[in-house]
């Protein structure tokens, strides 16, 4: 492991809330502009589904920074750095009255994310780069189990 | 308005399918790559919201190149290039078992899309250009009403 990725501050991951503009047929919601702060290019855009109760990781990407934004349901994302010694937890959510918002986290740091709501959970992701299993370590969730809420919602 | 815009040939609009990647947690859907065909930079991203039943439209960018993925129920878009004497329409759906692709309209073509799904149909729009009013024309429905299906789908 490249002790170099432990340098990565975990003060980077960045919170943005986001507008949804309702109208009478329904909403435009924001999601990303080249101008915003944390867009850091753009390599590939994709959509991950997770089930409610199901948690995804451990990732550490090496060169993509994620710009993430819940489009249905709601999603628990834990990151950290590896040390243990710093580890955030947001929570993301497209359903009403929550909180909308844009989670941008640069590489270097471990995530794993948890659906919340029943059913399927929708997540977006506009990514500096494309996917590439080579750019990204991968760890099994026992390896970091102590820093994942249980999951409570159902299938 | 501008002659030239009538010169876009509507043959430049692309159905591109899109692989859907089940996993037992959730599956991931592609959505666009820099290097797909039909990416034209990137501007903005955002999600738009169109009710069953609902239709929304006209509107004609002149510099956006939209390229476009329906993430939640099912979208039907109808393109012109205001001649009356072409016209496209493409239904894109997330549902099970339909076709799960992304349209690419180019700049200069008349759009209306409407909604197919009964209640909230979620359409993505990777633009190569953030939003901008002036950058858009926009018509009544009423003034292409010929063209526009009728919508059956319930609110």
């Amino acid at each position: 492991m490249d002790n170099a990725m432990n340098d990565v501050p975990l003060r980077k991951v960045k919170v943005t809330q986001l507008r949804r503009i309702p109208t009478p047929d329904g909403e435009v919601r924001h999601c990303m502009r080249a101008q915003d702060e944390g867009f850091a290019g753009f390599g590939e855009v994709y959509v991950t589904e997770v089930y409610g109760g199901a948690t995804k990781g451990w990732k550490r990407h090496r060169e993509m920074t994620m710009n993430l934004v819940v489009l249905r349901g709601t999603v628990r994302f834990i990151v950290h750095d590896g040390t243990r010694e710093g580890c955030q937890i947001h929570v993301l959510s497209a359903e009403d009255g929550a909180l909308y918002a844009r989670l941008t986290v640069p590489p270097g740091l471990w995530m794993a994310f948890q659906g919340v709501a029943p059913g399927s959970n929708l997540l977006l992701n506009i990514a500096s780069h494309a996917h590439d299993p080579a750019e990204a370590d991968r760890a099994e969730l026992a390896d970091f189990a102590a820093l994942l809420p249980s999951t409570d919602a159902g299938r």
